[in-house]
């Protein structure tokens, strides 16, 4: 399969541009007779779009999504489920400067010479991490998916920031993420991150951070090892986010510094079913879900494009330049990420769910 | 696809269990016309296989490859390829004792529920790291083909075992990784870690670490974004080895904790090439190899079987239980894991570069 | 992957329903620097859709194609190519009389049992012959790619409806095959076609017919044997165009009752290359081209949609009623075929070529 | 994914040559707990190996299967199913005189010039009609999984052989199928068509036919379309098996000639159960099973390989000469293509079933 689908039985199909007409999706293999409307998606992608807060990017972006197949009466059918959003008018003259100026950090380079100089290089065009939102339409449906048939709950949210780390938190404050712009459950810290978030936007530089993902209510036996392991596939969808450079389960790296003795997860009976006193492993023993809370982690980078003055190489010439790069920029990408870790999570989890038979093709009416 | 296959243009189809028959891959696309013999993969499966020092475990196994079809005249055909080990005889009475009680840290427990009980356990049966023998069946083919091709070179080494860490080394020890029993390329650390593994072994208890893995010669373009860029792969595929458990890219998650003026990569001109100073993106860019050396790091947890006592449940009474898990240990399975990288790293790369049309389906004469 | 999808490297997902908003189609994994505007879809678009002539429905349908992501400058590049027709108002009322009386030789009653009654019923929504705007859309990128990089030419036209066969036809009259209303090379069975589908038309009957499909300039060694070979793909993509029945290469049904003395093509050498005297086997050996011209057929049954009384049963009553089918239809479907079948020619070279490294997946500039 | 491995959810990874060390299949996507010994595969070997009777070739093989892996205490595993025939030893002389005159209506040609003139030639390697004994392997624990859960029985029949047809049979006849030669339900043509085939055996001639197949008791609703469709996937799996040339579902290319009151099925109630008169649809409706039962037919070329003196190339030399294949032939493949035709119908039902959710991953105890 080519790169822009992912998916074996929940398939979503991507396409759109930075500054092309629109961003989209097409989710085949979704089950008849899950209730179905905009909101729906709407209320995920607004929790994605820039713009909301001193936090993110200043650009405004309405990212009114459009569900133009595969309901009926408010209902899916079973059919392709294409949804999409329109771009809105753009300045895209900026970019021309930077046309033959590879931009440090991102795929200025790489795409051009992979496609020839024919990719739509305005505003990072289909490397731009405006692709997200589709990640969100797709991921929108697979939530609601998991959550009426399976109950599954999805969380994610920031744990680092700039370098600074929550320290505690509860499960009520996790549930709350969204309530304050980092999208950290720890209150204190979060105040600390987003002063270093508007200083560092001061300085024309930025931040990279830390989200973790927790899903529970998942069934025992999700993933296909050895290749389709729920830990490979959702490696795999972590790493297509755009900034991300790492991902962990568990006790991870940390982990690895650990005896066997310090990170075994050790069973016990709660209420008749086998459940662990840790949860090292991540909830993922063997490539397979085991019944304890999903939890992982994805390091995002400092997004790449900032104020200050960069060396890049001129392709036109074949020289040495300093590049500024214009624009509004993102002092961190990280608090925007959380609603796009969850939605890759849902894609991953309602696609293993759908091949291990354990969401029927039909939903009851 | 189901799970136990690999790979869109250069696929490897694995099977085999740890105390079943034998253990083996089938490969298909491969292109027509590459030299192969069955020492080209013994070579790396020698690397792989336990016994061979005292850092891994005491378990002979002959591990004699036999290639069963694919190849005329000591060539591949352009016919899938099946490779296979025979298993030699081995005692699963010890086995009989984990049936109903699932050892901590293994797949006993998911398994058991995924399949019904009908799972192999005899010796973790699909779940062995033995199964990575098929891994590096593939692999040896795999890198094989990208070193007569396009010149790439691939090498795995220890950088981190027990927390102790390699703190330093040149291009040249990498080259002489395999030449200590930890394959740690920083000889002084490389003899700290081994008498670590051996401490740890006496208390029956195992150690953990981190295997890097470096890439030179790759093209510029190699990835197909979103969902199958370089890295995404390449994470996919690490997670798929048994008892890894986080991938990081370049800085990785010590990159998310700098900021961008820190971590991103300023290019520069080199007898006329594009290059950058650093290589904190880890050769990937927008999920595309940019040229400079692919780099990135697994996390593997200290192996799950020790000789200590541990809790757990015995399913067949619903009671808990204490565990003495039977045999002979690794004490550390990092450097069997070295090998291990390499070749799902081969096969990633492999499989992109024919996507990309890098590599003919045949090979010239 | 799921059913919407098709194609490994040139893979087209499609969308939309015969009443829903619109109908689409994504193509992903089209090489970058493909001259592409709206024309180059618009011209076969406008020979598929419906009220062109008296032998097909009078139905209106206006069926503008919009290219809304995947271009730059005139030019694909490289990324997800989607491309969308918006539905015109369509009355959905007499449909409601069809949602518990499934409609024989339709898909009324499969559909429901399949999606559990929440497919859209109206106008046989995603089971409606509209879809194939969807096919029409990739295939013309597909054949406008083979015919710019291999020169490959695909002709598909009648060669049989309502029984009446074309009798014979120079490659001349083939590539005339739209001047006449029937899509048939032989102008004098095409007057008598013409005559039977009109006499049809006035009793509310409906005719099947064959159409034959000739492509020229395949290189040799298209295919991927042995499920992935190049009659395989084909076979799978015609039983995939609505009302398609059966699938014949070459000499095909007939060629069986011959002996292989007679089956047999004979080569010998033109120009220094090797052909043979006939081409029995369609340009197809052992799933691969051979470089002689590809020739199959696909049999069209009547169209089920017909005036007259038939038998049904009304699933929400389970009893057995009469049904008459409102609504205008087509008295054949043959002649709109004729371009659905050459879309799905070209999607599936354009595949075989790609994943033969026969096209480059960046065009010269 | 690559050519020698099909389907989606139950897949078949093949491997092996026709001079080659072995013959093989791996099965990935089982469901665990299937009963499962090499005799339920040893019978269908046993119906497709040659040197049964006077109408197939008089090669000996002896062609004993052995599983390998994903069995355990008789039963299926959830593990990959690796099953193998060694080749018995073959003299490969013989073929070196065809290594650069390839044989008319076989694959020499086309496959020297795919891989290069690297693809084993001896016996037709990779093309040879031996590697249906891989479809029948998988074949086999399809056709039992498929029995065992949904009660579908698959019956495939000879009903043309050199262009005698039978004329007519019961159901009674159709499960005798195996009792005479030529495997055709209606005795009296059967003699006739064993009469023709030791006729053309006398002349070194060939001759094709046309098999049907029928199952029974499928489900409503097997199918994914458009692409995967129920009889685009049949089609598929059809045209995989060598030297068939066309296939046709119920009234196929015959219905193509009626009009759609003579070929639409009028559905009446029986049983309560909607059910149809005719079965002109060969039990698919819009690419679904409808509950009818499924019937489709395959052409079969006459057999290649002939005693007769033919006209090819030395590619060698550049010139034409003639050719007269060494060797014993099948003077029909048709019988021998019986359980064939079985087999790639249970595989397409089995991942269909599996894709729909309707055979469970793991089987009741």
């Amino acid at each position: 399969m080519t790169g822009n689908i992912c998916g074996e039985r929940f398939v979503v199909a991507t396409f759109g541009e930075s500054h092309g007409k629109c961003i989209g999706a097409v989710v085949d293999g979704c089950p008849a007779g899950l209730a179905l409307t905009e909101e729906d998606i709407q209320r995920d992608l607004d929790l994605r779009k820039p713009g909301q807060s001193i936090v993110t990017t200043q650009r405004k972006e309405e990212d009114l999504v459009e569900i133009m197949s595969g309901t009926f009466n408010g209902r899916t059918t079973g059919a392709p489920i294409m949804m999409i959003i329109m771009n809105s008018e753009k300045d895209s003259r900026p970019y021309e400067v930077l046309k033959d100026t590879p931009r440090p950090g991102h795929a200025d380079f790489t795409a051009r010479i992979k496609y020839g100089g024919f990719n739509d290089y305005r505003g990072g065009g289909r490397f731009s991490g405006r692709i997200t939102a589709s990640f969100v339409m797709g991921g929108a449906i697979a939530k609601k998916l998991l959550r009426e048939t399976l109950g599954i709950e999805i969380m994610a949210y920031t744990v680092e920031l700039g370098g600074l780390r929550a320290r505690g938190f509860t499960e009520e404050q996790v549930r709350e993420r969204y309530s304050n712009e980092v999208r950290c459950p720890d209150p204190t810290v979060a105040d600390e991150m987003k002063r270093r978030v508007v200083e560092m936007r001061g300085k024309g530089d930025s931040l990279g951070g830390v989200v973790e993902c927790t899903a529970v209510n998942l069934p025992v036996g999700l993933g296909e090892p050895v290749f389709g392991s729920l830990d490979s596939d959702l490696a795999r969808m972590a790493l297509s986010i755009p900034a991300a450079k790492g991902v962990e389960f568990g006790s991870g790296f940390e982990g690895s510094r650990m005896t066997a003795t310090q990170n075994n997860d050790q069973y016990y009976l709660e209420g008749g079913k086998l459940v662990s006193r840790t949860n090292n492993s991540g909830g993922i023993l063997g490539g397979l879900s085991n019944g304890m809370p999903l939890r992982y982690r994805i390091a995002f980078k400092p997004a790449s494009s900032i104020a200050a003055k960069q060396k890049t190489v001129d392709l036109s010439k074949n020289a040495e330049v300093d590049l500024v790069v214009p624009g509004r920029h993102d002092p961190t990408v990280v608090p925007r990420a959380v609603p796009v870790v969850e939605s890759v999570t849902a894609l991953v989890l309602a696609d293993h769910a759908m091949r291990a038979g354990m969401i029927s093709p039909v939903l009851k009416q």
